[in-house]
């Protein structure tokens, strides 16, 4: 008896925001394990902003995703067969295995997760990459020091949520920056943020220096663009910049009009000893032991909360991740495969 | 007797390239010494590409001098006369008495030179703040490993020239920018650089890159300008940028026409996990004693060389810093009062 599974491809290379039809789902016969493999069934795909990237054909840090691809992803999957001495049914894993509900592994590049870190969709947010990406960013890059001023764009977010509940946990200011009033108040008042600035409010510029009396000492970049101009002049020297995304400038390709910033952003990075230093996690995937005890041990206090936007079903992938690109997702983003 | 004295002023701030009526020269009566203090007579006036900062009025690292104000600079001087039990008439000092043939001290600021340094205008250059610049900028931020590549340009100066040979000392490939055949045959046969290239060459991006096989680990950056367009795009992941200079900026003013190359900078330090860090060599001071250690042995053992550019009269000063910030001299720049 054949089982049909589904897996979403990319369709189209998008210019600027993907568009639906950028994406196409297809049925797939379910592989059958050989002899040491497993078969895998994915129970929650993880929709990241990296994923923005791998869509383009350009020169980057990962091979694009070529056009009929599978769009590739983290996931939690269950042990649906096992022909693997490893593994029993039932085990829960994070794979990359992509946008589809079912794979076939040898176990190469799987992690068995630790039930005592719940819900199992932990492992895709706060203990998972975006959690490690905050953590060693902010630690490792931003070092912030106790009264120091730490600014972090998408406050809401995985990533952003993180750097600032680290920041306060080792004593410095931590100032949010996120869209609308419904993220403002989540990170005010359940993260604790400092302060927290509506990236939409039309004197934004003004409001963040205002909220920022004694400058910003470490700048977490996960979006680039107008925010980045309104947080460099308020750079106090030797501040730290790690540089983690870039999410408004994803969808646009080419070089914008001028006026050029780059000579005066130079001049700034001479004047004021900036520290700019870009990252992808993976370069401090061996910090993950003790990420994990830590920020563990941190929500069990009550200091780290995070906040997860489930999405129903496989097809609502691709409507979820534009959404998470324009910003109307609230929290880390999951999609629960719920088909078999 | 009151003797005479003779200092440059700013007359004017510049837009652009500096004009020999930005400067005047003035007649001033030498101060007397009071009880402890000493009088100074300069020997030589360093001339160095941050000056043209300071005549700008805009905020930097520096406060700007003023207008009508003697313009700063390091000087070697001479103890004429003494009121102070620490100095006798002959002492050598370093000090930061500007653009003057004599000058009153209480002491403060001032460093005795060692007489096992010679000549007496190294304290200017090689072993002076240039010298301290190149060391402490490459090691401590560029940190170049064996048979990586290290790129500088401006590699015929008093910084570009240690940066290169330091690089090879330590292991690495050492890649030059220069301008004009001269420059460029110093360069590589008197400095033992691996390879150097003209910028004036029509197809200097090129060049730059055949000279560059394995890609750029460490681009030292004193230029700004074109010279880091064409050195961008051959950046190595994980690859160091001590943003000390930018002396091909600093004649402009305003931001240039587009197109904006920001964002996409911002991108390349993203993916391929670059370090851009300015620096102030104040911020190294304190690593003066081992610098001096290290390159006077380099020195000594024939691995680091120098050149100087010695011009006559104070009256002159000017139009030889003018020439500085057009790439018309060729070594350390330093001014030889020859009036007492």
């Amino acid at each position: 008896m054949q089982q049909t599974g589904r897996q979403i491809v990319l369709a189209a290379r998008p210019t600027g925001i993907p568009k639906s039809t950028d994406f196409r789902e297809e049925e797939v016969a379910v592989p059958e394990p050989g002899d040491g493999e497993v078969l895998l069934a994915t129970n929650y795909l993880s929709l990241d902003p990296y994923m923005r990237g791998r869509m383009d054909d350009r020169k980057s840090y990962s091979t694009p995703t070529p056009i009929g691809g599978v769009m590739e992803g983290d996931v939690v999957a269950e042990v649906i067969r096992s022909r693997h001495p490893d593994y029993r049914i039932g085990d829960k894993v994070l794979a990359r295995l992509g946008w589809r509900t079912h794979a076939v592994s040898n176990g190469a590049g799987l992690t068995k997760l630790d039930s005592r870190f719940s819900p199992v969709t932990t492992a895709l947010g706060v203990l998972g990459m975006p959690g490690l990406t905050a953590y060693t960013g902010l630690l490792t890059i931003g070092k912030p020091r106790a009264n120091e001023t730490v600014v972090v764009a998408a406050a809401s977010g995985p990533v952003g949520s993180l750097v600032g509940q680290i920041a306060k946990i080792k004593g410095a200011r931590a100032v949010g920056i996120a869209g609308g009033t419904q993220k403002c108040a989540f990170v005010r008042n359940e993260l604790g943020f400092d302060a927290v600035i509506d990236h939409r409010s039309p004197r934004f510029a003004e409001e963040l220096a205002a909220a920022c009396p004694n400058g910003i000492d470490v700048y977490f970049e996960l979006v680039g663009g107008r925010v980045w101009h309104a947080v460099m002049p308020l750079l106090n020297e030797f501040a730290r910049v790690p540089v983690c995304g870039l999410i408004a400038q994803y969808n646009s390709s080419g070089q914008p009009d001028g006026p050029d910033r780059l000579p005066a952003t130079m001049r700034e990075v001479l004047s004021r000893s900036l520290t700019l230093r870009g990252f992808i996690v993976r370069e401090f995937w061996d910090q993950r032991p003790t990420f994990l005890g830590e920020v563990s041990t941190w929500m069990s206090e009550g200091r780290v909360r995070f906040r997860e936007d489930i999405v129903k079903g496989l097809a609502n992938a691709p409507e979820a991740f534009i959404g998470m690109l324009e910003g109307t997702n609230f929290g880390k983003l999951v999609v629960e495969i719920d088909e078999g």
